[in-house]
């Protein structure tokens, strides 16, 4: 895409890439904290965060909410149709290098519009994509995921892959392969389902368990086509409990490996965690991680964050800095995220309408995951919390402890210690102080 | 236990056996729904309900809350330490036979003090079962399910199989396995495991793997013991997603679910699902219970309430008709529950402290559960909702629908058919009628 | 409005009024509790109930969720512009008609379209103010309550009285007034205020005193200019404690009534109380009312429910029963709403989106409070919870009870009192026996 | 109290006052942000912050929660009755001296156990506020404020002052008289009312005006008392939602400041705000302190933290340098807290049961704050958000704005300005960049 005649971000013309300035920066369009090139443990932070920008929310929306109709002032608004997509395509690749950003995400109906027809709207994508290719080219930022959008026509009001109706059924499924040949095609380090409708609004016009076994079937086919087309990248599933169905079927980690386990799906997909849906499931995000992480299924991040004293999915920029050190603690634990990447599934306020407030609001994430990598390395290369924890479970290094370790106990046995052993003497958690040590290592740094 | 001197429900005097008065009744001790012997559906109330008083809430409880004291005023609070025991084991039959229930609950703790030792402990409980065991011959009552309490003395302070500390691993086992032949001993029907405080405080302490680890461990040497001395009845786990701690690792029904599956417990254990638990979780309770139920991992109930505008387990007796009614359809559906039953899992309000309130509010619970029950089998007799899901769903029964359905489809022949069927016409969920005709067989009966 | 040629419920051709036709009806077009000549304490149904058909959601809304497009199927959708707003109009009275209902409500945007200017929109609204005069004189509809949309347009963005920009509040002012002469000229019986974006998102860029100062004197303008103009209706204000902002200013019934006070408003305004808004603010729909009733300013009722496992305003139709029935309980011990009506703030699913969900919905909703009127009248006639009430504080009819009631003690008196009587008796609160009273009545009618 | 020979805190000997020891130390036991001498903004950190123990939650509380009996391992815990409140008396001195607290606070059952009359009740209290005294003129601690506890004993089961038994308003009146002595008596700066069980839990047997009109009676003949005996302290009520109660009262500050203006009683009264009541409300604790702030009613501060993934009081310590930051501000703006401190109304977690913990828990507390109270300081003095603030409400200092301000404008004038300036220009909130703002400064320090 060499020569452009559109100025699409004119309004942040004279603006460079932004730059790290380091902490005592007084300029709002510098990172503080985040030094792409850095080397923290053997890698740059570039290598660690993978961060992606989220084509939903920073390029196709206009601030609607339930109460209100777009605010977003962009530069692009002028346009329509495929001309918009265009005019969008071409912002998005702008702003991916004013920030650096390696990866990018979307759903196929953020990119293009639909036609009348579904041949139409896959013409629509071609020419995208298309043109996609070429910028990713000349950029070298790379696709993490792309998705499909199959909650926002009304077609999907009763689900997609879960609907009453087969005929969504198999539109989902034409949908999707589209999708995984989108993924084959721009070579996307993932694919995700987020199952946008897939749950129910009342159980009293439900079949629950027809719904999950067509989900499973649903995804099942998915693997088999990608094998056929030997699409090679990570399929990953998003946990959420609610909204905008009354209950979501891929509630949260544990129910979503619970149904890819009951369906024999658990080695072809992994788990795609974002940091709101966990507390809207009544979770912290690290507890979230975790679940994932010890079943050797956590793929990917969305990063943003939730108002736990608003009951809905807020999707806001990822500023908590407990929050991101505990998520970057979880994932180099993890041995980081493989092919996933941190994915900002997070939308400027519908106040923060400016164009520059997209800037903010991601140099504002992208330095607080910063600050999370380095607070979390230090604390894991100090051994701060694994050598408490080493300590706490000693017990089990010897003796009974052992045994019941290495599975060689049984009930007779433990009665029979814990009859000669009647006094037990536990050892304080400890909570206060731990959490004294992590506001330490956070202001330390 | 022929005769007895003590008049321990003596404010009760004159009050005899319960009776169905039918719903115009102004008596307050009468059953104004709850027919024991009317026969709903080819079975009696009696034999659908299966109630169970729970000995924890009902007899040993005092009302004591975490800002106040007990307040409850019992005729047996003269007695102490193991005569305090027996005074609440006559006082028990008592109420199990006026109230006409054929099943009780109780962890091992609720029936009898705990002593110096482990053994001291098991010399008291040997004693009030023997004498538990000729009350149950005398009055017909049984033992619905047992369980163990390893959540209340400080030594499970971290844990009862999931604690740091090894010797508490033992112990829990020693207290699991006296547990088990209890229930071996009194033909209980079922044994409960609910982990009081199997979860975790903080994640900074803790080893989230190893203690999932330790948990299946100690479950299947639960499921070994039962084997070895031929202990037959279901075993059951019990899931809440919080309190005591701050996360419980049976959160709700889907992740029990996921566990019992991850570590090849499922074919060992059902689930007791407790209505204020899942609230508590975010769920309804029919959710939970259809869950369990689309698993054929439907166990038995704990039959309380919950307040969603309340953040705690205010375990209050069920009161809530629609609640009941969805309850008693999913048991239903269930083909009953087996050798699980209602178990009221309920504690009178701190401020209904007499004794009368006991009856109050098991006849409301269960007179609540009765109506329940007419309500969901006429429901299902006229296949209300049945007929609306059957119709809703017919799409799968033919064609395309049912090719995918028998897994015969792949993306290929949907996406083929989806480009030759552009049109899709969905029909209204119509939740709105639905609810009122809910509405309408609850008025009607 | 004569003669029509448009066919707008032509899918509801052949469906005449909704009739009464009793709780064994298997009509779903007919009403089971809703008998509008019912007499009921001396007054008939209709005019205890003042139902209200809410235009907005009824006539304007589409179905958009915050994860998708529109879904509603209605006849006029083939109209635009004016054109639309006319259709609109025409369907609400065939609506009202089959509904029986007297009242309707709307925002000014609901009606008609913005123009460019303001002058336009107002001239919009002027061309459908003047049919819908016609409209309500030949129907006999009267308007319950008119309001100001100004939170959609994004110049309401900051807010609109509590805007930081100046010139948003004057606009505001200039729609208000329109708003007030609007009122006055339909004979609207009441005004409201609901503050849609009179909140804030984050306190840090927020002066939350002069937005409280800067609202009350929008509402003392208001006052002023009913006055200048004669119109005499109630005034309301609806309190909200969040969405779309992160606090609504009007967050329940005690801060909208500090709110009143602090600034001298309380003579002028009443509160619209919705159920929705109760449970978002962690309250019940009756405490609210509780509130309003006892500081007289209970004004009228936006009837629909929430799910309380949801954090956001689901404006469902209302089903639930005992919130009918405890909220009929509180309108009744208030003498009625006086102006005032049960407003369907409402909305049918989004998966209801045919149209005769609508009459469904309203039909639900209408059955709901029509049993709830009923079975509150009787509790009250029986005196059910009242004589509890007045047994329970008796104490304070006599001796000590009496002079604290009176005003006559003090410390010295009560210390001397305390010190005399230490044997202080407390009676059960019969919490329990008072909720199976209510199923009692609820299921006897 | 000069010889003890009581080693009560022997498991801390060797353990001298706490330190500041700057953020680097690796020490457990010393402040890292906490340097009561060091001077910001004029005055010292000690004079700042003005924190103070809870007495109840770091003397009195053993660990109990509801699922479990105490845990805490207390060098005090052979004693009992009046010979354990005299060493948890010494113990708390030792305790105050070495983390260098100016403050402590109680309620009245805090520090003697209850009689079996008032009159014995009483008398145990004087013996201990002889002693009390004494401490406190050797040690130079305050008493930031003492309360009475009306929510323990079983007689309080239906409230106190809002109790529906006169002889329990007796009893308060009697308990509170006492309690303003005391606190004449030990100069303490502030008397609380935290309602403990004002409030109800059903609707169904409450008469709610009554028993507010009670509660005011109560208060003014606290006021009242307090003048006749020359008390000069400020008297604060604290609100909270829920819990024990179903509804408190005194719910939230605009609640509270509703009540108070209601019944004139504002001038007396300030507000003691918790940030763990704040949370269970729904707010922020920012929000409370700001509520409080406008209205002149900022009194005090209950220091603590909960968890907002969790519904019931947690009682934390604070650590969470967000809350103690924007906590600070708001005291700062309010010109500090007055005759107000913090109060460390927290708990160590029950599984922090060493006597280590609580120098632990009081530390991370007093740094957090002190924290907080640094970059609030900075973030005053650099005018970050006043900045903001100024500039987005500039709108209001000229033309229209300031006509409005000061009452100038009407609807007439403000539609005339409307019409003619259809072009309203907003701008952006920047509430990304104030939040990278803000964790630049906590960061920067």
């Amino acid at each position: 895409m060499a020569n452009s005649n559109m100025k699409t971000l004119h309004s942040l013309e004279g603006i460079g890439k932004i730059q790290f300035e380091g902490k005592q920066s007084k300029n709002p369009l510098a990172f503080k904290s985040y030094n792409p090139s850095e080397v923290i443990g053997g890698k740059t932070m570039k290598d660690h965060l993978r961060f992606s920008v989220a084509y939903w929310h920073t390029l196709t929306a206009d601030g609607t909410d339930m109460f209100g109709t777009g605010t977003m002032q962009r530069a692009w608004d002028s346009y329509s149709g495929m001309d918009l997509a265009k005019a969008r395509l071409e912002v998005a690749f702008q702003l991916f290098d004013l920030l650096d950003v390696p990866y990018f995400s979307f759903h196929d109906r953020d990119i293009a519009p639909e036609g009348d027809t579904l041949q139409e709207t896959n013409q629509h994508l071609d020419i995208i994509l298309e043109r996609m290719k070429e910028y990713m080219r000349d950029s070298g930022v790379k696709l993490l995921w792309n998705t499909a959008n199959m909650f926002k026509h009304p077609r999907f009001v009763h689900g997609a892959a879960t609907s009453c109706h087969a005929d969504v059924f198999a539109y989902a499924a034409a949908q999707v392969k589209k999708g995984i040949e989108t993924a084959k095609e721009l070579r996307a380090e993932n694919y995700v389902f987020w199952g946008g409708r897939e749950g129910y609004d009342t159980l009293l016009n439900t079949d629950m368990k027809r719904e999950l076994d067509h989900m499973a079937s649903f995804l099942h086919m998915a693997v088999d086509y990608a094998k056929e087309i030997g699409y090679t990248g990570q399929f990953l599933i998003e946990p959420k409990p609610k909204e905008p169905t009354t209950h979501q079927y891929d509630a949260d980690a544990a129910t979503s490996i619970a149904f890819l386990k009951q369906y024999g799906l658990d080695t072809h997909f992994k788990l795609n965690i974002e940091a709101n849906h966990a507390t809207l499931a009544g979770h912290t995000f690290e507890h979230e991680l975790r679940v994932a992480r010890i079943h050797g299924l956590l793929g990917s991040v969305d990063a943003n964050q939730g108002n736990t004293l608003l009951g809905w999915d807020t999707d806001e920029f990822p500023t908590d800095l407990y929050a991101t050190t505990l998520a970057m603690y979880e994932i180099l634990q993890n041995g980081g995220l493989g092919t996933g990447g941190l994915n900002f599934d997070a939308k400027v306020r519908r106040a923060s309408f400016e164009l520059e407030d997209i800037l903010y609001a991601h140099i504002a994430g992208m330095d607080a995951f910063a600050k999370g990598l380095r607070v979390a390395h230090r604390l894991i290369e100090d051994r701060v919390f694994e050598d408490v924890i080493k300590h706490r479970y000693r017990s089990f290094s010897e003796g009974i402890g052992r045994d019941i370790s290495e599975g060689k106990a049984n009930f007779h046995i433990l009665e029979e210690y814990a009859l000669k052993h009647p006094l037990i003497r536990n050892e304080s958690g400890r909570e206060e102080q731990l959490k004294a040590r992590l506001n330490q290592y956070l202001l330390e740094d």
